[in-house]
C-alpha cells in the first residue's frame, strides 16, 4: 500500500508480506476494496454482462474502479481509478487563490469529488460525526446543510458527466453508504446531470444504476478474485 | 458523425458513406482525429512503447484519447475519450446556480476543461480571433487576459490531476496549436499540478511530454489505421 488517505498510519506499508507473515505463509493478494467490488457487481450483481462500467462508490470515500472493453483499468503502475480524487471545482475568482473556498481534502489536494460528496467530508464539513446529520439537517432546511448537500450534487453532477464522456460506459454502478442511503442526493443528481449535460450519444447509451450487493460486495469479490489469481490467471477480465 | 460541437452542420450526419459515394465507392472509414492522433504518436511519435498513455490536444478545441493497459479505449458507442468534456468547475456560491459566472461550453455544458482552456474558448472571451492576442495581452499584463488565462490554467490544473489519479498513466502526450505555442500556459502548469496535488505513486510514474509530430499528426495515424482496418483488424492496439 502506498497510502490512504482515510486510514492513518498506512503509507508504504507492506500489508501482504505483513499479513502473510502472521498467517503462517499464507499466500496474500492485495488489491483495493473498489476493484474487488467491480468484480463481484460484474460476476454476480448489477454490473452482470455489462462490458463497459464504472464502479462507483459514495461511502467514507469516493472511490471507483473502471471496465473499459471488458478489462479492468490498472494504469502503469496500478493505481488507476480513483475517480474520487478527479478534481470538479476550483475557485472561478482569480483574484484569490485557486483553493480558496474549497474544502481541503484527505489526499491533500483540493477540488476532489471526495472532498464535498464523501461521507466523512460531509460530517467534517458540517462538524458531526456522521453524514446522516446533515441530511437530517439539510431536510429541515439548515440553510448551512442545504449549501453543504447543493455543493456535494454538484461535484457529483460533474463527476458523472465527466465519466460519460470521457469514458462512454454501459453502465454506472453506485454503491457505499451514502448513496445507499441517500439516493435522491447521489444517484439522481448524477443521472439529471447526464440527462442535461453529457454529449447525447453516450448519454443516451448510461444507465445509472444502484449497487446490488451491499457492504459484503467487496469480500464477494475478493473470492472471485483470489480464486482468478491462484487459477494463474493474474488479471481479470470479462 | 453524432455530433461536433466546433464544426457547425455536422449534427447526426453519415460522413462516411457521403464521402465513400462522392468518391466512386472508396472504402471510407471515420474516426475522431485524437484517436488518429494517439495512434501516429505512438506508432513513430512521442509515446513509442508506452501501453499507458493519453494523447490530448489543446487546439481549437480540447481533446484526447485514452490508451490503457496497451488498448485505446473506445466505450460502449465509440465515444469514449472525450476529455475536454470532463467538467472541471461550478460555482461554489450555493446562492448562485450552478452555472454561474461560467463560461458556456461548445457542448451546451457548462464547467468543461475545453470551455476554459481551448483555443476557441480562450479567444472567445476575451472577444478577440485569435486566442495568441489573449495571450499577448497576457504578457502585457492585461487584468483581463490575465483572469482568463489562469482560469485555464486552473482548468488544465484539475484535468491533468484528474486524469492521473483516475488513470494512471505512463506519459500524457500533448499536442494542438495552444499547446505548441504557450507551453508554460499548458504543459508547466500540468506539470506543476500534477506534482504538487496528484497522489504520489501515479504522479512519480507518469511524465508530461509535448508531442512529436506537429500538424500532421492526425492524417499520419489515418494512414496507420486505414491499413490495420484495412488488413482486417478491427480495433488498434500496441
Amino acid at each position: 500500500m502506498h497510502e490512504a488517505p482515510n486510514i492513518v498510519g498506512f503509507k508504504e506499508f507492506a500489508l501482504a508480506s505483513r499479513l502473510s507473515d502472521a498467517l503462517d505463509g499464507l499466500t496474500v493478494f492485495v488489491d483495493r476494496d473498489t476493484a474487488m467490488a467491480a468484480i463481484a457487481e460484474s460476476a454476480i450483481g448489477a454490473a452482470r454482462g455489462a462490458r463497459d462500467f464504472i464502479y462507483v462508490t459514495v461511502s467514507t470515500g469516493l472511490g471507483g474502479t473502471i471496465v473499459s472493453g471488458g478489462r479492468m483499468l490498472r494504469g502503469t503502475t496500478n493505481t488507476a481509478g480513483e475517480i474520487g480524487h478527479f478534481p470538479v471545482a476550483f475557485q472561478l475568482d482569480t483574484t484569490r487563490d485557486a483553493a480558496a473556498d474549497l474544502p481541503r481534502c484527505g489526499c491533500g489536494s483540493y477540488g476532489c469529488a471526495e472532498s464535498f460528496a464523501a461521507g466523512r467530508n460531509l460530517a467534517d464539513a458540517y462538524g458531526v460525526a456522521d453524514a446522516a446529520e446533515v441530511f437530517t439537517a439539510w431536510a429541515r432546511g439548515d440553510p448551512r446543510a442545504t449549501a453543504i448537500v447543493i455543493r456535494a450534487e454538484r461535484a457529483l453532477a460533474n463527476l458523472a458527466v465527466g465519466l460519460v464522456n470521457m469514458l462512454n460506459p454501459a453502465l454506472i454502478v453506485v454503491g457505499g453508504s451514502i448513496a445507499d442511503n441517500q439516493p435522491g442526493h447521489v444517484l439522481e443528481p448524477m443521472r439529471r446531470a447526464i440527462a442535461e449535460r453529457a454529449f447525447r450519444a453516450p448519454a443516451s447509451a448510461v444507465r445509472v444504476v444502484p449497487a446490488a450487493l451491499g457492504g459484503d460486495v467487496g469480500m464477494l469479490g475478493a473470492v472471485f478474485a483470489a480464486r482468478e489469481r491462484l487459477s494463474g490467471r493474474g488479471e481479470w477480465f470479462l
